[in-house]
Order: C-alpha cells, then structure tokens, then sequence
C-alpha cells in the first residue's frame, strides 16, 4: 500500500482517524443525545432548504419539485430514527437468568445486548442527493446505532454534499459534540475508495451505487486482513408481473403508471420496473400497445451524469440487440427517449444478456406462455430489491407459485401499484438476494436499517455496574 | 468446472436436486409440523444414545462421559428450537398499516415477513461429533427457519455420521416427509466442497472449522455468480484477563479451574482459552506459578485426528519460536503434553506469530504494565468468540476501557469462570468480529441462531389470503 500512499490517502487517514477518536463516546452515548442531534440536522436540513434545492438542482438536474419531496423525506427519517433511538427497540436486552445444574438445562446468568460497531464509511449514492448521501438514510441509521460516519460524497453533487457537510459540522459545533462523528472524506477514485474500505479502523461499509463499484468496493473488504460487513445495494431490475384478470378492465389507466413509474426521475431509481412479465393474451396485446403509447412521448429530464447517460445508451443498445423495439424512440427531451422493448419467456431466460438492468428511462417486455413459466423467469432474475404483482386477488394454485417465486428473489412484494416509491417505516425490506443486496437480510430503508450497524454481544455473569 | 466433473459431484447433484424438491414445501411447512420432526430426531437420538456414543468414541476418543453429556445437549437444543419454532417468534410479523396523504408520512400497507432462504449446505465440525455434526446446532436451527439441510459429515468421525444419518432417514420415513429435508453430501475433498458450495440450488452455508478450510470456502460462496450468506466460525484465541484483585485469594483453585479449562477435551474447543492476560504484578506470579503446577502434569486423551495432532505441535513450535516456555512439557497421557509460554505484551502486539490459534492443550501467558495495555492487547487479538475478565466487581474507569475493549472483539464476555461450555439459550451469543465468524452479526449457537437462516420480505398492499 505504501507506493500508493499520496496526498489523498493522508487525507483520508486523518478524517479516519478523527471518526475513530469519537466512536467510544459515540457507543456510550444516551438515547437523549443521539435524538437531539438526528432532530438537530433535520431542523438545519430544513432551514437551508431553499438554497441546497438549488445546488443540487443545479447539480443533478433532477427538479426542485422531487428534490424538495426529497428534503422533506430525508428530515422525516432523521426524526424517525430519533424516535427509534429513544424506544430503545433496537438495543433490546435479552435477559437469562442462571438456573442451577448441570447443563445443558443449567447455565450462567447472560445477557445479550447490542453494541455499535465502530466507525462506518458511507459512499452516497449519486440518484439520491438527499435521501442516499451525506445526511440519507445510511448516516442517520448509523449515528442512531451508535456510530460515527465517515462520509464519501458521490462526485455527481460535489457542491451539495460540501453544502450539507458544512451544515452538519455546525450542528455538531452548535450541540458541542466531537467533529469526528460525521466527516468528509474526498476519495477521488477507485484506490482512495479502497484505501478508505480497508482503512483500519474503518468497522462496516454502507454503499449504494453500480455494480461495477459496489463489486469491486465489496471485494475490497473481504480482502481485509480482517473483513468487515459490507452493505452494499448493487443493482435491480425490478420485475412486475401483470396478469391478464389485472388487465380487463382499466388498462390504460395502469399502462399509463408504469409508464410514469419507468421514467419517474428519468428512470434513476433503484426499484425502477425494468421487465414487465405478461402472459400471452389478447389483453396483454392490448397492455403492450396501451403502454408503448403511454411512454413513447415523455419527455425525460437530463440524466444525473454524462457517464450514466452513456451507461444507459450501452445497456439499451444490449438488449436491443436481443430484443424487439416496441417501437422507435421519439420524445424530445433533454435527457434521452424512453425505450420499450419486447422478448420472450425463453429467450430471456436463456440470455443473461436480457437480464442486465438498464438504469434509465427503459424496460422490457418478457411474455410468457404461462404461470409456470412466468415463476421460471422470476426464477432466472434471481435477486432483486422488489417484485410487483398484478391480478393475485385470489387464492390459487398458480398464485401461490408466483407469490412464493416472488419472495425468493425480492426484498419487497408489491401487490398494486408501482414500485417506485419507498415508505420509510418499521415493516419496510430494501434488500434482497445478490445483487440488490451484498448482505441480503438487511435493509437500507426502514427502521430495521439500524440492525445493519450492531452487534450482539452476550454478557455472562455481568457486574451490576455493567449492566447499568 | 466440467473438467473436474466426475462420480462425487454427480453424487452432489442428486443430493442437492433432492433439497431443492423439499425446499418449498418445507418453507410453507407449519410450526407444529417442524416441530414434531426436531422432537422426533431427538427422541431417534437419545434411543440409540450408547451404540452412538460407542461409535463416537471410537472414532474420536472423546470419552463416554464427554460424549454423553454432548447428546443431551444435541437433544436439548433439537427440542429447544421446536419450544421456538411453536412460540412463532422467528416467524413474527410487523404490520405496518396505510397512511392516507402525500409521502414521506404517508404510505401503503406494508407487513414485514421472515421467508426461509432455501438448501443450507452445512459443514460439520470434527471436535462436536453430535452437537455441531448431523443433527447439530446448525441442522435444528436451519430445520427450524423452514430450510432442507445439505450435511457435509465430517472425516474425523465418518461411521457415527452415517449412523446418525441413517437414524435420520427413518424418522423422516416414520413422519412421511420427503428425504430431501435432510441429506448426506460425501464431499471427500476441497474441490467437492466447493462444488457443494458453489452449487446453484445451495442458498446458504454453516461452517465450524479451521481458518484455513474455512476461509478457502467463504471464498468460494462469494466466488459464485450469485453470492450467497455464508455463516462460518474459522477460530479464535479466547483472551482471559486475570487482574491482580482477582487473584488475592483463591488464586489457587482459580489456577486449577483455568488448567482444567485450557486442556479439557484435549484444548479442541472453539472456546478453550489460549492467551492469559496479566497485570505485572506479585500476585500474578504466584498466579503463574501455580497454573503451571495445576497443567503441567495433566494427561490428555489423544486428539481427534493426526492432522489436528501435527497442526498443534507445528502452533505450539512456532509461539515456542517467539515466547519462553514456563515448564518443560512433561505429562504422559495418549494425547500431547499440555504447554504453557509467556511472553511480554508489547511483543504480544508486535507479533503476529504470538496471535495464532493453538488447537490443543496450550495457553500463552501475556504480562502487561497497565490496564491501558491490556486493552491494547486485546485490540490486537481484533477478532475472538469470546473475552474473560476476572476482577471487575467495581466501576472505574479503568474497568470500563476493558469491558468496552472486550465488547469490541468478542462475541460473549465473561466476567466470572472459564469460556469453555456454552449455554444454548436465547441470549447467547457465539460468534464475533473475523475470524471468530465469518459473519460477526450472527450466533451458531442459541435460538438467535436461526435468524441466520431466514431473510426478511416486505408485502406490499397483500390480499387477505396471501397474509394467511
């Protein structure tokens, strides 16, 4: 590592090491204090709304209309976690009390309490200027467990995330804590990313990004003389099963939806619906049409970067390759044309090709020729963040396959609606099997987030004084 | 991989395609019927208990006390985790109701579920023959969560693996479930071992075994194209901090209790504690003294295979390498002699050769100057199942830097008797940051032990009958 080492690397390991002078204090905090400043940085978070709108719009080009519905999200989950905190829910003690004799009925006094890990570096998403970076869901779920957080902004709104930090270093001045526990650290390429994963003191990893970076940050940390848990969300395509009996009556209402749920913030979204699953049928023809119609014209705003615009460019070019245009690309916005594209079960299945996400405003049309094959090309996706169903109204036979195949590859079932949109609460799961998730039994939405950062440690015959 | 196909890993895939078939069943299984079959196999055990136990010792030379005294344990837990499974605990359910209005506050109905993950490709271990083998911790709590379980048996103790197993296929027939809840994967070799793990039907791994076969397998469940969780205890080290007050009196029989500790079992237990930290002072050399006197002359029973014998005495030479022994080893028993070394912490910390697992009847004696020292010594160790601290009946600060250093590397923190025995109850609490576990977050043993096996799945806007 020493031939690497330059100005970057010293940089990062002083920004380390102030996080990892904090984290003690930080583990040994009171619910009061970790609630005070959560609620803290939702309140500065707000007061300076009006002007980081702006940066960022400037920045991402995603809209002051969905950048301030962002805001008002990232302030709700702060506060949300800070009432998470003072519950006390997620630092539960188990407690089991001695019983004499031999074991295995016998055994020691032990309780099992749930202690932080240790400084978490956190890579910020570039889609989420808010909601996935220097204040997102990540950071605030960490600080609530117990950690500090070392943040890597994402070099898409490098002006915002100085904006935010910069608000953040006064809270923490304001309420009179350490500045170790939120800090900055530039990393700006892949061998300083790495640096910070396998940083010493580092103890876990949040990431949300591609999967091209997540992969090679995750390799990062199992490289460690000592591996750390990595949270990485890599990538998801998003399947919505439409069934025929969901598609008789009020078609183009649903056609028209999806279609605003394909291109919702240019198709930007991790939970963005990329393959829609349709049994062969005439009201599926009709779907497909309603749908084409439906998207062909939005007009999609610039993407977040010229790097994700070509991204995109290459990963339609793919599928169109093996795949049917449902029709020829014709909006006119400033970011590019939705695309619709049309296969079948058989082929999807067999062309791994087809099942690569295409992150922007596109998706694909897989028909199957029954409910059986519809499980078999849920089964072929593998793992994604969610999975939506249409017409499972009832019970059957064939619904329980899909609603089974379904759970297998996906953090969340949606049985209406679109998946775009994700509610921040305690029965929330944004996870799922490789690769929407490198740990796939957490969650980086909802409440159950702050699992992700502790630990259980069982205590035997603790001293009262320790038990406190 | 085709060109390493041959007879074994035909013999896996039939295994494997077997799991595979019961897997859905077995999810959609009720609690009343898992739990009848986990009572079931520990009935089926405790009626062959002494043909077993004979088989056992014979191929282990653990002895018939030890051994018997493990059956109960295996039965106890096979039946604990039915008590768990009937009590739906792992199984609970969060409804989040709707919330009618704009997001963030508002939101559709969602209820968080636990599914379990799928086939759990378990590797047993060589030092529990019962109670992390076959029907061990790792097959009840998976069998628990709803998943088939794919059983590596392990070499030392083939015959009684198979015995078990075939103990195994009769209750599954007396029940009439399918074969494939539970099955037998002769993997003879690493790259059969691999190929188990890497198989695309396997969801999930345990593992309890050596760093070396460990980590050769972590590898190869996050080689594949799909990574999947891998739960695996690779070794730890087991630091007992003995301070001055705690031996002012009765330094003697605490001396004998820890000897009895270190070579019980011949030191082949996960939780045998090999480095004992002292504080440089008068009653630590009378401490040293008299555990030298106490291990010394104890014989042991030979070690379970003649590879664990040449890997402890190639340990042992190398701490001999860097550290002064305390005796001459001198017992005479069918097993190595017990050893006992001492060095300095500052060379402790300098040296990782002194931090190195010896699996057998040996302990390194670390002499520290400070309590501050201390806890840099077992920020070294890093990674532990378990930290001993004796004589921290009272609250100061020196006291809490070592409960925080010991909370920060281990898994269980004890601050009376010895680490070896572990209770199987809902507090517990084995695993700890790498190498202790491959993934620090869980426990194998405990009824917190089947979370490993079950992820959780968000339902969104669920009809009536797919909530049940």
């Amino acid at each position: 590592m020493s031939t690497l080492h330059n100005q970057d690397f010293a940089a990062i390991d002083a920004v380390v090491a102030k996080s990892a002078a904090a984290a003690a204090f930080w583990a040994e905090s009171s619910a009061a204090l970790r609630a005070t400043l959560l609620r803290g940085l939702a309140t500065a978070l707000e007061q300076q709304q009006a002007e980081l709108v702006a940066i960022a719009d400037r920045e991402s080009g995603l809209g002051e209309g969905r950048l301030n519905g962002e805001v008002a999200r990232t302030a709700f989950q702060l506060r949300g976690f800070a009432s998470e905190v003072e519950a006390g829910v997620p630092f539960r003690q188990i407690d089991d009390q001695a019983i004499t004799g031999a074991p295995p009925a016998g055994r020691p006094r032990l309780t099992r309490i749930q202690r932080p890990l240790g400084p978490v570096a956190m890579f910020s998403a570039s889609n989420f200027p808010f909601a996935f970076s220097v204040l997102g869901g990540d950071t605030a779920s960490a600080l609530a467990a117990g950690c500090p957080v070392v943040i890597k902004p994402h070099s898409g709104h490098p002006e915002l995330s100085r904006a935010v930090f910069s608000l953040v270093a006064g809270v923490l001045r304001a309420q009179g804590l350490p500045e170790g526990l939120l800090t900055l650290a530039e990393a700006p390429n892949r061998a300083a990313g790495t640096y910070l994963v396998q940083h010493p003191s580092i103890a876990a990893v949040a990431f949300t990004g591609s999967y091209q970076g997540g992969k090679a940050l995750w390799q990062a940390a199992n490289d460690r003389t000592r591996p750390i848990p990595f949270f990485g969300e890599l990538g998801s395509i998003n399947p919505l099963v439409a069934l025929p009996r969901a598609l008789e009556k009020d078609s183009e209402n649903l056609a028209k939806t999806l279609a605003v749920s394909i291109t919702l913030g240019c198709g930007q979204f991790c939970t963005s619906p990329g393959v829609i699953v349709l049994l062969d049928s005439p009201h599926s023809h009709r779907f497909v049409a309603q749908l084409g119609e439906a998207i062909a014209p939005i007009a999609t705003h610039r993407m977040l970067t010229q790097g994700m615009q070509q991204g995109f460019e290459s990963a339609a070019a793919a599928v169109a390759a093996n795949a049917t245009a449902v029709f020829a690309p014709q909006a006119d916005g400033a970011g590019p044309a939705p695309r619709l594209f049309a296969t079948d079960a058989a082929s999807f299945i067999a062309n791994s090709d087809l099942r690569e996400e295409m992150f922007g405003p596109a998706a694909l049309i897989v028909t199957a020729q029954s409910a059986a094959q519809v499980a078999e090309v849920l089964d072929a996706v593998g793992g994604t963040l969610t999975t939506t169903l249409w017409g499972l109204e009832s019970d059957s036979e064939e619904n329980r396959l899909l609603v089974r195949s379904a759970q297998q590859i996906s953090g969340r079932v949606l049985f209406s609606g679109v998946p775009t949109g994700v509610a921040v609460c305690h029965a929330q799961q944004h996870g799922g099997p490789w690769p929407a998730s490198t740990a796939p039994q957490s969650t980086s939405v909802g409440y159950a987030a702050i699992e992700r950062f502790l630990r259980p440690v069982a205590l035997q015959d603790a001293p009262a004084w320790v038990l406190g």
